[in-house]
């Protein structure tokens, strides 16, 4: 009984701690169709639809710059492939079409690729043509992502809504950082992000290029650092300047970060003089662990990386350099006894011994003609005001930089490698209401950063821990505040994750490759069912309960599984609606899925067994089943119009305990959902709970 | 009924000339769940089993040189990544492991990376360890890949059979050529491409580097080659290293082939001087037309030209250099009266002149230590004997060149684009018993290669027109002439195709993004149902109906099909059995099928509708419902062991006419498996036909 009280009690906690649900759009609009994310500042529909054909075609007036053309000519390729229909003109040039094309581009300038220009742009569709404007090449580009994403069929053919399109960016940093430190990701990895970026209105690629398991791009003034530091995994200049060129073309600014002074074994490996304490030093292939540090007391430190920066300020375009300074234990400082002497008398702690390292990189840099950014443990007194702060410990930092006077960036809250669900980085918001912040202060808020560590990813996996996730950060980054909608933006995501597949990313596809490789079997659609359902334990659970290293095969079910499962998000959903307006359309949706769940399990059982990769994940397929049944108990109860006996729920108490929990590093997602069924069959009416709210089984991540 | 008798006599046709089954190999070993491709020579299976766990290691003895230590760590990557299991070895070096391992190679030495190196290998694998020996590297090679298709799993963990291979090819040049020309395949194209190569013991890598739509590969000496005719997709040098490297790691040749004279466009784009008709020139987007060619007259040609091969022959290690030298017609010589006037009086014909312009060129290149290949159109009177003959248009041209005392490959019958089931291929011998040919002659059929042209692919669809079917030519040209059993060769095919995915290949998992595409739906299953029994139309007959250009989406139901549908195979066979044996199971297997065909209808059919792109592939959808009731009538008809009347039989004639009309470039292949059903059920009794074949709907193809 103790139990079951819990079991409510823990119900009734996550409503309360759910979010107030606020939709500034439209019903109207929010069932019109329109798949568009980032979703527009203003939008109108109207009546009509610009049908598209073979004759389809791009003209561009004014000043675009080859970026607009370029894009033009992409956006031709991209709804060819997505309509079949190939269209008379293949490229977009100078001289391409003209007024009477379907498609008008109007550009007033190039535009330049910098933070704070102008992303605006106009979009005009009627059945007759469509007309883009934009003062500049980036807003145009923004703009031809919206006209791909309002592409449309029905059996009468591909169409374009007739509509009307007013947009701006809400914030002028909308990041993505990948790490290619700890697992290594090669160009076309990168490559195909980039296009994932542009299609989402993502503008800023930060690229964490050091870490203790390597150090990811040829130096030419000091080839040793990737020769000894990087297990032959790195970009050489040129394919780096293949990536800055390709992320140019659409529009995104590269960051590089070069991450001191702790996590630094990948330069002292090449370096050991440099290091606070006597080396050698060996590339990790684990993760954690102590983070070595550069010796700040020696001058060599600071000439060896005058140089380095040098170089990589001449190869980066960007105005940014990013220095890292995270998670410096100072340990290695306070063992060093001449670090110890240097510090006396001035230096009254590695804190402060920090902020002179960083202080005085910041000095060489800013003479490099770059602004330095670093995570917010550089948040010191004595930091020069130029440096601009990464949130990631919390929000705290975020409100105090900018008050100090600095600019920031939020990354706290978009971790992708942690896995929480899509809607937790899409309602983190980096000026929440209410936020007490004077309007300059507030503007130096740049932004935010949806972050991918890479402990436990490889290029075959890591597609699905980026998208479509990053893609509600970018609707966040973007889209007026009050566009915060849950279940609209899980609607769009889902439309919106096919078309980022279709620009090669691997989210969805690769997969079927585990399911298929972990089975040995081509036939994998009862296990896709289960992995439907669940999805990886959140936050650091995994990292904490397996001896990982860069060998690790990470290929089980956990990283097929992804932090949106959309048969449990779906599921959530209808269960929501149920507990609020019980209908008996609602009520059919639901039984269909448990009974799906419950005739899927023979296949999956027979699937499970020859493949002891899948065994761990026994428990979670019997707990699907037990709880499907659970729940369609719970509705005939339900339907019966009075309450279901409590002794029927004490003894679901076990089954609930059973199903929260991991196995195979992952967890059902499905728990809570069951749960709110079991409480409103013991409550045994069927009125509408108008206080209700989505669940999302969060209990134990 | 002359239609009936039409259809019977179609169908008597295609018995008559089904090919003969011949099994080289044991029924015990044909079950015993060893999915080897291609089967080695010599295999005994013996009782027991080597686990797989955590302590599985690996060590090397002998002289091996690195190409083995590295095969050894991707050995150890594979096996992680199928099993889950992460090993305590990572790295296999010199030091690594000792007699105590579970897998000791031994290599007498390292080997060289050349054609008729020793490549035989021999592995012995009881229940204690397993042991690999080769004389040299390039045998460990094989060897390994064998091991890890050895690798299996029941519900009490992942093991291999303890089993005796002893193990060499039956020819020397197993080969794939990729036309990078036409559509442009970048790096990572190649490289999963090398992957795949070295899984099932392909040996060399052809790669087509010129033709009328660009020329691709960077020249230092004339950088304008690919400046103007390269529309910017081209390897760099540093590029095409890297894929001679990454393929010389796995005991894989790269040979260039630069197509000469004709096929000539993206030269004489910036060289029109050089060409045989003023231009200017301007790289094709369409496929097919004339076929500009270099001016053998003119003395800058061969300047030009042995100014270019020098730096080619210096770029790529092989001792061969392709020249092409195919569909020359001359147009352009006999219309230039310069080149008439030069022909006199000695050269009396344009195949005499193109002989005169191979012969210098051949000159030049053996002069840089390089031995030619051209196809079979250089086979001429006059041709130097170091030349090698690649016979593409029949296999006349092989047995007539090696009479004449060239080396040869075959190629025609391997020609991948033309999506001919992979047993086409597979049975395709190039000296198929009761060849009359001497002992030495024989010898210089050097073996055979795979041909992929790429007209109607692209990056993304490329993989999945190579394989599986290259595959089953591998075997062809690696394994025993007797081991031709067409069933089994499916069978491990399936399985192999699987193995050949975790590589990072494509074949399987782009097939949902472009069902996922046209459909704009993210659950395809229905689609799928029916993509699975039918194939893109045979040979040249896409490339007549349709006016490609290099712009073309590719992305339509047929660039999603593939030639090996699984369940139109799996169909066949089934058919095929039941007619020969009329049991009970293979008849429910088949009504079951059929059943399912027709039960996937309503949801197939909601699916096309809103997608227009699918809209021409309806017939097919309505053929396969309709064939599928006629089946069940069939089977209803012979469980009543009576003949089906004679006037039901003739009002089928309109249904089988139909559902062999061809749409959407696509045809569905279950139509005569249908049939040999309807006849048998004509015939009216479940006797047995020994004489019946494997069907697999050629007709109209």
């Amino acid at each position: 009984m103790a139990k079951l009280i819990l079991v409510v009690f823990a119900f009734a906690l996550s409503l309360a701690s759910a979010p107030a649900s606020a939709e500034g759009v439209p019903t109207s609009l929010q069932q019109s169709g329109m798949n568009l994310m980032p979703w527009p500042a203003h939008v109108r529909l109207h009546e009509g639809r610009l049908a598209l054909t073979q004759q389809f075609d791009i003209a561009v007036t004014g000043h675009p710059g080859q970026r607009v053309y370029d894009a033009a000519t992409r956006l031709l390729q991209s709804l060819q492939r997505r309509s079949g229909i190939e269209f008379d003109q293949h490229v977009v040039k100078a001289r391409s079409g003209g007024e009477q094309a379907e498609l008008v581009i109007d550009v007033r300038r190039p535009g330049v690729l910098k933070l704070g220009e102008d992303e605006s742009y106009r979009l005009l569709i009627d059945s007759g043509h469509a007309v883009l404007t934009a003062e500049d090449g980036l807003g145009a580009l923004r703009g031809l992502q919206t006209f791909l994403q309002l592409l449309q069929s029905d059996p009468n053919g591909y169409y374009l809504p007739a509509v009307e399109i007013r947009d701006q960016p809400r914030f002028e940093w909308r990041g993505l950082m990948i790490d290619v430190a700890r697992h290594f990701q090669p160009v076309d990895v990168i490559e195909r992000n980039i296009r994932g970026m542009a299609a989402v209105k993502l503008n800023v690629l930060h690229l964490h290029l050091s870490d203790n398991q390597g150090l990811r791009i040829q130096s030419n003034v000091f080839p040793e650092l990737t020769g000894l530091g990087s297990n032959g995994q790195y970009y050489t200049q040129t394919q780096i300047k293949h990536i800055i060129q390709y992320a140019d073309d659409r529009g995104i600014i590269v960051v590089p970060e070069f991450d001191l002074p702790a996590h630094a074994v990948s330069w002292l490996v090449s370096h050991p003089e440099l290091a606070s304490a006597p080396g050698p030093y060996h590339l990790y292939t684990r993760f954690g662990g102590k983070n070595p540090a550069f010796d700040p007391s020696n001058p060599e430190t600071y000439r060896f990386l005058g140089r380095f920066f040098k170089e990589m300020a001449n190869l980066f375009p960007a105005p940014y350099i990013h220095i890292g300074g995270d998670e410096n234990s100072g340990a290695q400082w306070s063992n060093n006894p001449a670090i110890q002497a240097y510090m006396q008398p001035a230096i009254t702690s590695n804190a402060a011994l920090q902020t002179q390292f960083i202080q005085k990189l910041a000095a060489m840099i800013t003479a490099d003609g770059k602004q330095i950014i670093g995570w917010d443990e550089i948040l010191q007194p004595g930091l020069e005001k130029g440096a601009i702060i990464q949130s990631w410990r919390g929000k705290e930092s975020l409100y105090q930089a900018v008050r100090e006077g600095h600019r920031t960036i939020l990354s706290n809250g978009y971790y992708l490698d942690l896995l929480y669900p899509a809607s937790d980085g899409y309602l983190n918001d980096p000026i929440p209401p209410g936020t007490h912040l004077g309007r300059s202060t507030r503007r130096n808020i740049l932004g935010g950063e949806a972050e991918m560590w890479s402990e436990l990813v490889r290029p075959e996996t890591i597609d699905s821990r980026i998208w479509p996730s990053a893609a509600a950060i970018a609707e966040r980054l973007w889209s007026p505040q009050d566009v915060r909608d849950v279940a609209w933006m899980y609607k769009r995501l889902r439309a919106v994750n096919l078309q980022l597949e279709g620009l090669c990313l691997t989210q969805i596809r690769n997969q079927g490759v585990l399911l298929r490789q972990l089975t040995g079997q081509r036939e994998v659609e009862s296990l896709r069912v289960l992995v439907d359902v669940i999805s990886p334990v959140r936050g650091y659970q995994r990292m904490a309960s397996g001896d990982y290293t860069i060998y690790s095969p990470l290929a089980s079910i956990t990283d097929a599984a992804t932090a949106n499962p959309w048969a449990a998000i779906q599921f959530n959903e209808w269960v929501d609606r149920f507990v609020q307006h019980p209908d008996p359309d609602t009520e059919q949706q639901i039984r269909a899925q448990l009974e799906q769940w419950i005739a899927n399990d023979p296949a999956l059982e027979t699937l499970i067994q020859p493949s002891p990769a899948l065994h761990p994940v026994k428990p979670l397929a019997q707990s699907l089943v037990t709880l499907s049944r659970l729940g369609l108990q719970a509705l005939d109860y339900i339907d019966q119009k009075q309450p279901a006996p409590q002794a029927w729920a004490r003894q679901t108490t076990t089954d609930f305990l059973q199903a929260r929990e991991p196995a195979a590093a992952t967890k059902l997602r499905m728990v809570d959902a069951v749960e709110r069924l079991v409480v409103m069959a013991l409550k045994g009416d069927r009125s509408s709970e108008t206080d209700a709210e989505h669940g999302d089984d969060r209990d134990g991540d």
